[in-house]
Parts: C-alpha cells; sequence; structure tokens
C-alpha cells in the first residue's frame, strides 16, 4: 500500500494531465479552473487505495477515480449556484467569476465529462461502474433536493438529517470504495462491505464538518466559521438544539433564528454558547464516534492484509480528528 | 416498418411507464412534468426506425430511445433556464413554474435518468451506445456554447452558424440513428451512413425551424412567430442579412437591432420585409434543398430494403415542409 501523499499525487498528476480541448473557452476553462482548485481528493485517494487493498492495480482505477472526482466537483459547482456562495476553496465560484449561464453548462459539460472517465475502466467492469456511479449520482441529487426541502421545514429530525447526509455526501465515499473493489475483481460481499466503511466514514466526516463550523479555527479550517449558524444551516446541531433547548436557551435560539439583521460577533458565539450548555459538543463526538465504530466494524468484514486494514483505519481516524 | 404514429405510440407509452420515485417530490415531479409536455418525440422515434430498418427489433431499441429523449429534454430543461424562457409547448417551463434552483437539479437528474436509460442496452453494445451518446452530449454543449457566444459577436459568419447547430442540434439526431443501428448489429460503415443522415436532416429541420419563426402560420407553428426577430437572435437569416443589406436595408436593420423598445407589430414585419427584399427566403429554402438532398444520399448509402428507404425518405421530406 502507498501511503495517502503518495496516492494523491498520482490523481493530481491525472487531473493535471487532463487534456480539455481548447474551444469553446466557455465551456472548458471554468471545468479546468475547478478541478485546479485542489482539496483533499478524498474519493479519488479511496478507490485508488480500495484498488490495490483487494488487490488489483491502482492505475487500472485511476480514470474511474478522476470521473468520481469529476463528478464530486461537478456537484459543488451546481451547488454553489444554487446556494448563491462565492467563495470555494479561497477562490471566487465559477457562477461568480464567470456567470449562472457558464456555471450552469459547464457544470452539465463536467457530469457527462465524469461519465466519459467511467466508461474508460475494462470493458468487463463497464456495467457494474456505470451502475453503480450513475445510481449513487441519483441519491446525490435526492440529498441536495431533501437538504433545500428542509431549509423551509421547522420539525426535521435527527434521523431525517442523518439520513440526507447520508444521500447527500456518504454514498459517494462508499461509491468510490467500491469502484475500487469492482476494479480488483473483488466478491460482492468484500464489495459490500468497503462500501459500508465509505458510508459511515462519510456520516461522521460530515458530522466533523457540522462541529468544525462551529468549533474549528478559522487558521487551520481554511474557510470562516460561523457560517451555518449566521445562515440557519439546518445542521446536526442547529435540529437537537431546536428539540432539547428549554427556557431562556429555547427563547434566545428563536429570538437568533429570526433576526436576519443579527450581527456576526453577536450571533456566533450567542448561538455556539447555547449549543454548548446543551451538551451538543458531547452529543455530536459521540454521534461520529459511532460512525466510526460503524465504519471500522465495516472495515473488518472487508477482510484485509494488515497494511491495508491499518491504512484505512488511521484515514478513518484522521478525517474525524481532523481541523481542516 | 411501421409508421411514425406507431413508432410515437410505443416512445409515448414507455414515456408514460417510466416509473419516477415519489420522493423527494421537488426532484421527480419536475422530470416527469417535462417528459409530459409531449412534443414530435423525433428522436426516440428516429432510433426506433433506425433499429428495425436495419433488421432489429424495436423493443430492444427503446429504453435507449427513451434515453436519448430524457437527454433531449434535459438540454431544454436547462437552456430554459440559461436564455429565461417562460413557456414551452405552451406551459410555463420548469424554472418559472417552481424555480431556478429546482430547474438546475432536476435537469442534473434527467442527464443521470438518460444514461440510466442508456445503460439498460444489450450488454455487448454498452460500450459503443455509452460512448456515442457521451461524445454527443459534449458536442451539444459545445454548440449551446458557441450559440451563448455569439449573441455577443457581430461577426459570425454562415459557416460558423452552420457549425454551430450542427453540434447544438443536429448530432442528436445522427446519435438517435446511429444508437439504432449499433442495437440492431449494423456495421460501422452504415452505422455512419445513417448518421451523416440524422445530422444532414438535422441542419434541414433547424434552417426550417428559422425560418417557420419568421414566416410560420402562428395557428399551426404552436408559438408565437417573430420571437428571433424581436430578440436579435443570430439566425441563418440575420447572419446573412447583415452580409448582404446594402444601403438603406442596411440602416433599417441596424435601426431595428439597436432600438432594444421597438414594438413587435413594428419590427417583425419591417425585418421580415428586409429579409423578403434581400431573398433570403430563397436563400434559406435552397439551403434546406442542400441538406435534404446530403441526407438522402447518405440515405441511400445506408442501404435500406424498399419500405424502409422510403419511410426515411418520407421522413426528411414531412420535416422540412412541416408548418410547426
Amino acid at each position: 500500500m502507498k501511503t495517502y501523499d503518495e496516492y494523491l499525487l498520482m490523481v493530481n498528476s491525472a487531473i493535471q494531465a487532463i487534456d480539455y480541448p481548447q474551444q469553446p473557452a466557455g465551456l472548458y476553462e471554468p471545468i479546468a479552473y475547478t478541478m485546479a482548485l485542489g482539496g483533499k481528493r478524498l474519493r479519488p485517494v479511496l478507490t485508488l487505495m480500495a484498488c490495490e487493498a483487494m488487490g488489483g492495480n491502482p492505475d487500472h482505477a485511476l480514470n474511474a477515480a478522476l470521473g468520481i472526482e469529476l463528478f464530486h466537483n461537478f456537484t459543488l459547482l451546481h451547488d454553489d449556484v444554487m446556494d448563491r456562495a462565492d467563495v470555494r476553496r479561497g477562490q471566487p465560484t465559477v457562477h461568480r467569476r464567470w456567470n449562472d449561464n457558464v456555471a450552469i453548462l459547464s457544470g452539465d459539460a463536467m457530469l457527462t465529462l465524469a461519465t466519459q472517465h467511467i466508461e474508460l475502466v475494462d470493458d468487463r467492469h463497464l456495467l457494474a461502474a456505470m451502475r453503480l456511479f450513475n445510481r449513487t449520482a441519483m441519491q446525490i441529487y435526492e440529498g441536495q433536493q431533501w437538504d433545500m426541502d428542509f431549509e423551509h421545514r421547522h420539525d426535521v429530525t435527527e434521523q431525517e438529517y442523518i439520513e440526507m447526509i447520508r444521500l447527500k455526501t456518504s454514498v459517494l465515499l462508499g461509491c468510490a470504495c467500491r469502484m475500487g473493489a469492482i476494479l480488483a475483481d473483488a466478491p460482492q460481499d468484500r464489495q459490500q462491505a468497503i462500501y459500508d466503511m465509505g458510508v459511515a466514514m462519510g456520516l461522521a466526516f460530515q458530522l466533523q464538518d457540522d462541529m468544525l463550523d462551529v468549533w474549528g479555527d478559522p487558521e487551520t479550517f481554511g474557510k470562516e466559521v460561523g457560517g451555518d449558524i449566521m445562515n440557519n444551516k439546518k445542521t446536526f446541531l442547529l435540529i437537537n438544539a431546536q428539540q432539547r433547548a428549554q427556557g431562556d436557551d429555547a427563547l434566545e435560539l428563536r429570538h437568533w433564528l429570526n433576526d436576519p439583521y443579527a450581527l456576526r460577533d453577536q450571533k456566533y458565539p450567542a448561538v455556539r454558547a447555547i449549543y454548548e450548555r446543551l451538551g451538543l459538543r458531547q452529543l455530536s463526538e459521540q454521534a461520529i464516534d459511532h460512525y466510526n465504530a460503524q465504519a471500522i466494524e465495516a472495515l473488518r468484514r472487508v477482510g484485509l492484509a494488515d497494511d491495508a486494514y491499518s491504512a484505512f483505519a488511521a484515514l478513518i481516524n484522521r478525517l474525524t480528528t481532523r481541523s481542516k
């Protein structure tokens, strides 16, 4: 097994080597721009790791890994239009740097480009790879739709929230892992186990993300903290706060949620303090531990050699103790 | 060979039978709405016709035909967002009936749903079908990008315009024909011939569309005429008018192009009269005849039995003498 950074290097070299057509520039430049913004490249690394861990050649999984990363970046590109987000990884989003139409159309092209990369897998894996990829894509759109629906609801339960992030975020990590397993000719039960590991890892990862937005260090987090609180974003924390707050806490929380002109310097620390009084930091950490344990249980079921097992276990640990 | 209406019935029955998930409604209702708006269903009919004409079973081409129709409707859905179009086939567009975010996300889902339908072809045709479909999709995005680029240019040539509509409109007709040929196990040269027929047919079809917008009967055309003229849309007619107009005609044309407050009752007949004085109706008809002849030449190369040949020849003729 290689280290994370070695797989990352493989992924980044392959991304840099993608040969986009020159024309029309308005279509391809935003795609190249988006792919060059960087990021953890977690999903393609998972595909390469899973492939090698199960006895396959990670070089043969590189196109599928790129397809998954292209898909992930396509979802970010269109989500940024829908969320009117101005900044992504410290740079202007595509719809801000160009415009909405460019973002819509180049996003569409990225989705097809992603599928074209999946299409490059070995013939005998094509059907399984395409099915997994497209089924996962549909689940992700469903998750995004639930996320948008939740904005207008006040009765979202923790269970509904977990199902939403399972669809919106986690299944793509499961898909990335299973893709590697498919390309390594792993049997169905081992494919399923590594998929389950990816999904549980994704849930822990997203809950960690919700926490970082509240308690993260802006220096290392790489983006401003408090954004979820300022936007009344229905996270694991807000949903549980709304269900648990009593008396003054409930009144104060309602006040902040209903004040569109609240200043960040006031609202963010006040809501964070409510979360802390309600014990939500511990509750989040317990939920993260729960999904981490689930991920480890699934990882055991995969039945890997020691070095591969250790590599995944270390990654699970690293993702949920990360500060960025 | 069946009649157009018999193939159309097959397509419409299959579209009605598509079983969309119930939830989340915000994702799937706009897709069902779009697909229920109707239309000529030209592309899926071409796939079924081409398959049967080349000795295949059109039932086996039905999923791929639906995939192409889903794709076509996805492009219309996203184009309507980009063009801020309010009406499609006499009904509110998705972004008007719901909103932009719904239109973006449900369009994305339609694209993946389209790919999932292509995925259902026989295993042995999967790679060829996916390659054709995705390559065509990329060309269509390129065509849409050129179309948007042309809005800001004043030096678009007839040749550039033809290349733009080849990409934006015609290659999907070629793809629809070739998909049927692939599924009928036709050899490459016959696949290429029927593809060429579809592309030439598509060029004639789009030029006819440009003409109908100017000289069509609003009663039978199904949508208001004059829209291209009112929007200064760079069509075959406007591009040639800008190159050919001299003296008073040139001055008058420039006046109408630069008057954003011009009334439809004045601008539309005035520009139409300029087109007529410049002989552009005849020029368009000549161009249509040219691509019709190209389509017939390609159809001959396909080498079909008489009844299949006649069915396609009649369709080519019907598409470019249509009034809607």
